[in-house]
């Protein structure tokens, strides 16, 4: 897949992965809509495969690669919700999956990786130590790099999420979803084009982690220098691949106060008695800084995950 | 209302209230199931109005009482989710809540009362203030004293819980609820003789907190007297009309012990992304302290609520 995902090919992914996926649930709540002065329709990826959307463009990914050369296994490296989300497609289809994470990374989420099967590597926290141990792995077993979103497939599955999004909602002004890599973003951004084509697309990132904003403010891409937020999901920078979507699609990325986050998360934990992470809360946080934009509009929101370290959490 | 309530009053009841209350949802999470050695289908009232089952004995209890005599409102002493209950249903109808409350309540629980628009007058922490307190009010107001579970109005609304899952859930060969002062136990255990008569009911209830244990064992009301638990939605005893249908009707019930009930909190959490409170946890602990008994059994477990403070959480 070399060329920015068509309307079919996101058709196509769906069908593909749908029996693997789950169709997650699009919950409303009153209360918060109360809050936040719009009419909110969260898209549940916290429900989804291993807690996050992630699962549905590594399960993609996967079922694109030939069984001949699948069978090798898949790589990649992340600590966090791709390396649980890739570890688990490549079980579904009883290949390995080799994931490279820093030595610092956290238990739960070594454990969390552990479970699904994958085969944990361990290197130094810094990014040269990283692609070495990789590139390391790739070339002793042959197994297949699925990068976390500078991936056509990748950004297809994501896509599907959207897609559902638009089919569950009816018509929607605007969709929302945060920002890190941009992987979920750019396919949110395609499927809005395809199938919602006057709804608007706009995205919430961490203030302290605004290296999209900024790339697509000067229409060039700035790596994610030390990141400071709580959104766990949203620390990296944005991919050619993914920037050039987003840049194409997305009508504006409103960066968001870390106390804000707190605040929207605590708001859909308490209000809607779900288990969201502080970086699917972000979206929220742009409605409640910016109630202006959106008031009285009809606003599909999609909470990317729900995987957080209970024994660490936010609240006073 | 003076009878124990019939299958034709479940069914009545269920018709006049379906318009005020959510048809929450069934979830089931194969990870859990593959925890707990059983097929759980959880009925989860965590998603109802106010975050808990109580709404619907309460807006049952209120539509129950005429239009001349409800427009003095009603009245109950609680500091806990049927506080909540009572004043939404109140305030559904437009007419006053008066909830007595020991002026040691958390500050959250007072909040979330007067969030729902409550008349709370504050008592000193002991059974003989909240009686004589609420006594006052109901004389000077002419309020209805709605009690948490000593009726059959709540009890009826309970009910409908147990059979919105035996309608969803298809054939099931456990339901379980947790035990406080048995206005839900009592409720489901008569939908299901009447819903689903070959169906068994089992209680959870923590041993820290465990009259309602004793008092079914040894065929009379044990008061609880000092109960040690997490579970803060079960500290009350049995009263005449719960015990006599519980006695009747629930084949078993389990005491946990406080860890377990962590344990299994934790696991719903974590698996399900959903928040429960304790007293939830209680039905999956005895589960789990008791994994024969459930061995492959198809179990309905109906999650009471989802009211928790983020700020105090037992995980470590």
């Amino acid at each position: 897949m070399n060329n920015i995902p068509s309307k079919n090919n996101i058709i196509e992914t769906h069908s593909k992965i749908n029996e693997f996926i789950h169709r997650t649930p699009v919950l409303t709540s009153s209360a918060v809509n109360s809050i936040a002065g719009c009419s909110i329709f969260f898209k549940c990826e916290n429900f989804q495969k291993v807690g996050a959307f992630k699962f549905r463009g590594a399960i993609n990914a996967v079922l694109s690669i030939p069984q001949n050369i699948l069978r090798n296994g898949v790589a990649t490296h992340s600590s966090g919700n791709h390396a649980a989300a890739l570890s688990l497609a490549a079980k579904n289809m009883n290949v390995p999956a080799y994931i490279v994470m820093p030595e610092t990374a956290p238990e739960t989420k070594k454990k969390a990786v552990a479970e699904y099967g994958a085969k944990i590597t361990f290197c130094k926290p810094n990014q040269k130590a990283r692609e070495e141990t990789l590139h390391n792995i790739v070339a002793e077993t042959g197994a297949n790099f699925v990068h976390p979103y500078d991936d056509y497939r990748v950004i297809t599955g994501q896509a599907t999420a959207a897609k559902e999004l638009i089919e569950d909602s009816g018509k929607l002004d605007i969709i929302m979803a945060p920002v890190g890599g941009g992987g979920l973003l750019s396919g949110t951004s395609l499927s809005v084009k395809y199938f919602s084509p006057e709804t608007e697309v706009i995205a919430g990132e961490p203030a302290g982690a605004d290296d999209a904003f900024r790339s697509i403010r000067d229409s060039k891409i700035y790596p994610s220098v030390d990141p400071q937020t709580i959104a766990d999901g949203l620390l990296t920078s944005l991919s050619e691949k993914t920037y050039r979507i987003i840049k194409d699609n997305v009508s504006e990325i409103f960066t968001v106060q870390e106390e804000t986050i707190v605040k929207a998360m605590r708001i859909i934990w308490e209000r809607m008695k779900i288990i969201i992470e502080p970086s699917s809360a972000v979206p929220l946080a742009a409605i409640l800084e910016n109630k202006a934009r959106f008031a009285d509009k009809k606003v599909g929101l999609i909470i990317s995950g729900g995987n957080v370290d209970l024994a660490h959490l936010p609240f006073k």
